[in-house]
């Protein structure tokens, strides 16, 4: 954070990758990837893998929500570290297909969850976990709408992206979190259903379960710590320059020529 | 983030107080009272409330991790905020105060359910919340090592204080988060033990908890959406400012005199 200015100074360079920021990726890359083959393996094992049309349809949900809510999601926050030296239009439409990809997974994870309640009469939408499930999809459909209308839609002007820009990381960052949290609420839930006082036994499901909840955790804290070091942000080009002076320029009176 | 700088250049002015700030201050400390008085009323209108020298002992555990790890921890990391004029010494002092009273609440928190257990035969730490827990006081005992060693131990350095500020700020975000995170678990998992399939019946006790984890989740996304801002950072005093200017001078060449 106080490197802010640090970052802004140097922007204005050659293109360059910071030396470790490609580690700390591929190290997310692979946390990510094991997660998801970790859920896999786990409803392979222990819960009869996956089938749409059958009692292992509710299977179909914790994958999709990790692949879609977690993995994806946090990859399209990554873009724009992964690819800070490409310009800024691609980088934004990478950023928002993989958000499409995320979206579709994991509404296709909330048709096997509703559709499976459905065909056994079981309730909707009592547990912690739904609750949170269901604030994750309202922040993520809002951010979505609102994030389309200021950075994709061509009409926003640089001021007023510039002034939500912080807003739309922020909210971002926090529907990501909020997602790996609420896949720890239901990891846990399907947990205490299924394993009960033998959850106390140290049975395999429960430790593995237990070590994708930490491997989970983990991804949820490399995905912001890539994002908030202070040197590792965008440097400015071409379109984000014009954008930065016209923010200096009223805010600080300066001369757009001084960068 | 993209103020960062904007928020440096006008830091060295009169001291203020943005006009919004204290509006989320508020706002936070409602909320953190909130949870703190609903962990209390759903411990005593649905678990006989709290006793030292009983079966009521598992009780202590909640509350005061509630109180210690959410509520004062939250509250140590707003204090560079709401005291955002005052001396650097003084807050720091008050964050650190504290942090003091958070980890001995949190301790007496934890010495109760492995008391509880350990009284009553059960197994210690087979399940995620407990994973999860360990997890967070090791970080929180390495953070306050750590921290106590570069900002309340005079022998550090600027530059490397400055280089360690970053990290200590992240570290202590991730703590508070996964903090959070944990309570929801350790609800989820009291809910799930106590109510079984009637939790699917919509109990009031699981409605009032259900209420109670989405308040904790509020409280974790205020807090950071506090510390985030780029134009609620402290404005830079005069310790600091050699500070900046030493970190200036080293990574840029700047004159120190430019501020």
């Amino acid at each position: 954070m106080s490197g802010g200015r640090l970052s802004m100074e140097s922007g204005g360079g050659a293109a360059s990758t910071p030396r470790t920021l490609p580690y700390y990726v591929a190290f997310s890359q692979l946390l990510g990837l094991t997660v998801v083959a970790m859920t896999g393996a786990w409803l392979g094992l222990y819960r009869g893998g996956i089938a749409w049309e059958s009692a292992l349809q509710f299977n179909v949900h914790p994958l999709c929500m990790v692949i879609g809510l977690v993995f994806l999601q946090g990859d399209a926050l990554l873009v724009y570290r992964v690819f800070r030296n490409e310009a800024k239009r691609t980088t934004k439409v990478l950023h928002g297909v993989l958000h499409v990809f995320a979206l579709i997974i994991a509404l296709v994870g909330l048709v096997a969850v509703f559709d499976y309640h459905k065909k056994n009469g079981y309730a909707d939408l009592y547990s912690l976990h739904s609750w949170c499930g269901i604030l994750v999809f309202v922040l993520y459909f809002v951010q979505w709408i609102v994030g389309f209308s200021f950075f994709l839609f061509p009409g926003a002007s640089f001021s007023l992206r510039s002034r939500y820009r912080p807003q739309h990381v922020f909210f971002g960052a926090t529907i990501f979190l909020l997602s790996v949290g609420t896949a720890l609420l239901g990891l846990k839930e399907a947990l205490l259903f299924k394993l009960g006082a033998d959850y106390s036994k140290f049975e395999p499901e429960g430790v593995l379960a237990n070590t994708l909840g930490l491997l989970l955790v983990c991804f949820g804290g490399v995905v912001p710590y890539i994002l908030t070091r202070a040197e590792w942000k965008r440097p400015s080009q071409a379109e984000e320059q014009a954008l930065s002076m016209d923010f200096k320029t009223l805010t600080e009176g300066d001369s757009p020529s001084s960068q």
